[in-house]
């Protein structure tokens, strides 16, 4: 029991990060007691109420009442004190930065009351900016040498038109998309489970630095937090979120990033997933999304800056194919030149009958086919031109 | 110039074998004048048009005049005699099948105008039953031993459920299905572009003749037809209105498998696409199926099934995953657990303070957790079981 907390709690910014601690992520009870009475007051709400007084909340708690939300944050006033967090990522050269300020990237307030209540933040452009044109690209842990390769031309792919890689810097698909966009030179953004006092999973340290060096490292819990399991199926929707768009890179039949992709399709953003060998067990959670829930099948970079970008602005281009003999003509021409024979020549009549066409349309197609440099008549006969080189 | 035809051209079966040699496949107006003559009276019909004389027809030709169509028939009445042709297809254990006979597979009735006038086939089962189940399976000549083993894979995988192969007969993609089928003595349905009297392509002639003595092996061409490049491409629609659905197992960005997946759209058949790497070039074409087409993404056998029948009576499994830890628990018990450290214990408040959750429901979730074995309590310390065998 306390009647005070060691810090000034009615500083929105001490408050807010104060809260990023007090309640789970999604604690959608936190997030409306937080919009209803404002950061600070909202603590001062918890201490009377964990001294047994409730004073009155205007708008009801989404479940239960507001009792029980009290007593799974009050065990956490214990040792509370957000300026030591503030110390810690201010020494690592990072920030907190709150809903509505500069930095703050919109695309999160489309969580509603599952937004996070603040953003910790180290990284050498804001987030703001770095997703205001972005595409996350997630996938399995056990990420097949397949794809890590797509992740990473996917990644790179994108760069030219400026695209923000976003991931969640783990082994696998996530370290290959990093990485490649690091490669050159890209804007990348990282969301972490667990708070940025270090960066989880370890292997991975040097990489987050370097994608907090160029772009940004993010995470809703303070300092402190350890990555738990539930942690990182909340950090996804945060991912979700953040990027314009979500592509499933490579994930198995159960995977974490299919919560990635269902819950960017729960905020009506595009989802992609690339499709892999139908024999490899690391692709099934792909062609799960592109088969059951809509994912679109994306298969270049072209097709995953066309997620990203509004309709028409980046239009894949077709592959470059070798023109065929055929192309150019039309289904009679077509015919005729079927007609002849692959070796020697044809006289008109054969050609008439080998068509099945009448004889003044076989005249006109031969005529065109001539003039293109298709067939040649010798003497009597019509034969096929060499191949042009 | 001609009075008569050497054999009773009122027959219908001779009639319509004539047919089958004067009109090119998907000549809408042969089509339509056999039906609104019958096949007999349009040969009289064409015999006075190659006289200048054009007795009255109650339908209008698709296009032009009746004209410009007998125009292209009349070359190849010189030397027309069906009789030989049934004297092949006899020779070779074959028959020819008219349509509204028993044997006749219904499914080509709605391709309309662009029907066959007959179907030439040689075979130990007849077409209609074996059409009546059965899906295609198509592709690219130009296959790799990927898009091989798949179309072999689902080949084989769908004979459990007597589902008939449709194929083309081709090297590759076709072949591959046609060799998996036979291999498990399944239902084999091949379709040729040019005349049964020799399989094309050569290589393949082993194999088809194999096709036809379990299956069958039809055409639309007379016996002595050569399989012209177009023919092709007016082949692929008796594949698609032959098969109840259509899977593309690898196709590159253009290629004559594309086609019949768009006739068996254009049939209201449904359409799958096999996905495949997607630095692989000869899986394009599926994907760009998935992508644009709407095909739906195929990944095994069970689901080639599920499109050939009716929904819901060949649901696919859901493949067999090794339970995880997380498995069964609900939201807060998955988060109770995590909150417990990885190795040693944590005392009741600590579980509550990193669970973030009011202890009523922590103890709950404790009960439980100790109730499926998945924690201990030992001494006042909670602590993860040892991970189950």
């Amino acid at each position: 029991m306390r009647e005070r907390l060691p810090f000034d709690h009615l500083d929105d910014r001490l408050a807010r990060a104060a809260w990023s601690r007090l309640a789970e992520p999604e604690d959608r009870a936190a997030t409306r007691l937080v919009a209803a009475l404002g950061a600070g007051p909202a603590l001062d709400w918890l201490l009377h109420a964990e001294r047994g007084l409730y004073p009155a909340v205007p708008v009801p708690p989404p479940r239960g009442n507001w009792g029980t939300a009290a007593a799974r944050w009050a065990p956490r006033l214990a040792g509370l004190d957000p300026r030591r967090e503030l110390e810690v990522i201010a020494r690592r050269g990072g920030e907190l930065i709150l809903p509505g300020s500069r930095a703050w990237p919109v695309g999160l307030d489309d969580l509603g009351e599952c937004a996070p209540l603040c953003l910790w933040v180290i990284g050498a452009r804001d987030p703001a900016t770095l997703a205001a044109s972005s595409v996350a690209l997630v996938g399995s842990r056990a990420s097949t040498a397949y794809g890590e390769r797509v992740a990473a031309d996917l990644a790179m792919g994108v760069q030219p038109k400026d695209i923000t890689v976003v991931s969640g810097g783990a082994y696998g698909i996530d370290a290959a998309a990093h990485r490649a966009t690091l490669s050159v030179d890209g804007p990348a953004l990282a969301v972490m489970a667990g708070g940025l006092d270090r960066y989880y999973p370890n292997g991975n340290t040097r990489l987050l630095e370097q994608v907090a060096a160029t772009g940004a490292v993010v995470a809703e819990a303070p300092p402190g937090t350890a990555p738990m399991r539930t942690r990182f199926l909340s950090r996804n929707r945060l991912i979700a979120a953040l990027a314009r768009a979500t592509v499933v890179v490579e994930a198995a039949w159960r995977s974490g990033a299919l919560s990635t992709a269902s819950r960017a399709a729960g905020l009506f953003r595009p989802v992609g997933a690339v499709p892999g060998p139908v024999t490899s067990a690391a692709s099934a959670g792909a062609h799960r999304l592109i088969r059951e829930s809509g994912a679109i099948c994306v298969t270049d970079a072209a097709e995953v800056a066309e997620l990203v970008q509004p309709v028409g602005t980046a239009l894949p281009e077709e592959p470059a194919v070798a023109a065929g003999l055929l192309d150019d003509l039309d289904g009679e021409q077509a015919r005729v030149l079927d007609a002849l024979p692959a070796r020697g020549g044809a006289v008109f009549g054969a050609v008439v009958r080998s068509a099945g066409m009448d004889e003044v349309s076989v005249r006109a197609a031969l005529g065109f086919l001539e003039l293109s440099g298709r067939v040649t008549r010798e003497g009597g006969a019509w034969r096929r031109a060499r191949v042009r080189g």
